[in-house]
């Protein structure tokens, strides 16, 4: 397995807020961004999860943001899949900006059928 | 019918950009919430029209940017349905802050299938 | 000191996400809302403290999504003021619906300068 | 003039609402983009713009949705300067997926100073 994957971003303007920074909710799209990336470098596309009834959702997230990034900022976002078991996936996140690390992250991600019920993780995420 | 409907916004701080004021694309979300109230005061909840197969779309807008909004404004949405047809359903928008207005739309919106395919509108909504 | 303060919230279409429910990273935005509404409560304007040079900041988060929430879905912010010292703010908050909790969270508040230094709170914010 | 400018997108997750396509209000975050680097690929970096006290801001926008566009999709986004005067320029935008054109837009930019007065652009921008 590829871990930790690296994914780059440059901050768009509409990402800022009032205060010339990266709004605080919008890190959360920025891990997505990074799990679906994790998935692609190891050979699977989130899409086809969906299609096929397994839908990944957010248990829980834990952020620590040290540093405001800024638009037009080149990010590297690096995704570690750090434990997985049966029914949950753990990843921890890190951005850098110039390799010094403005924020950190954790996520417990689930899977849940079309009725919204935890299932287990599809097979394929968790040979 | 109740026409026009108005909708009371307060500007959340997300909802600003790097320059201190509303960003241009989050008026669509508050046009979006005009056309849902616009339904409730005129007797239709919008989540109805999906769980029975019919999404309306929003085929094309037009926005005119007179004056910046602020974090925390009060803010009026006046919305206006100002023409339909079977097939279509064309609104215009005030945004107004002290009886001044700052920003003008008119969207046409076009109802569309689970297959995503356009259809008539409900009928509920052209009588 | 009022504490907790509950701010209700609808569910706006665009909050939601491909999986139909509010997207994890929206609630950033609901609990910033439920920061703005607990200072209004007790007689402050959180723009205010902009206009004087003092930048609230999340320093960090932890969110727990317990259940999903869904367009128009009407909740109640829960906001509570847990802690604070002449450097940081503590709140957590409760996201319900029909009285179910359906979101916990916590964060750590602290206060920027013009330049991005961290500062002492202001002190009409720790009395 | 490089012109047009191709900038590539990937639909992110949180882009896309409960209908499953891109929230039409985000294509405004996309067409912000392809104005960046528009600029960028002519030389100019917006932010230098900023920093100098000249702020460019959306005066209107027109666009046609022709055909939904879903998570993960591929896109082209072609940002075509089309007129341009001492206080305004006009871009054209084309949102295509393997070659067929999505979504049609149309901007008009003016710019402000710190106050957000209506100026004169920069001298660079209209060489």
């Amino acid at each position: 397995m590829i871990n930790p994957v690296e994914t780059s971003i440059r901050v768009r303007y509409a990402e800022t807020d009032g205060q010339g920074v990266v709004h605080h909710g919008n890190y959360m799209t920025y891990f997505e961004l990074g799990r679906i990336e994790h998935l692609r470098a190891n050979g699977m596309v989130y899409s086809e999860f969906e299609a096929n009834g397994h839908f990944l959702v957010v248990a829980n997230v834990e952020c620590k943001y040290l540093a405001p990034v800024r638009f037009d900022d080149e990010l590297i976002l690096r995704t570690n899949l750090v434990d997985h078991s049966r029914v949950k996936l753990v990843h921890t996140y890190q951005v850098l900006r110039d390799e010094r690390i403005m924020t950190e992250a954790k996520t417990t991600i689930v899977c849940v059928d079309r009725e919204g019920k935890v299932t287990r993780l599809p097979e394929k995420l968790i040979c």
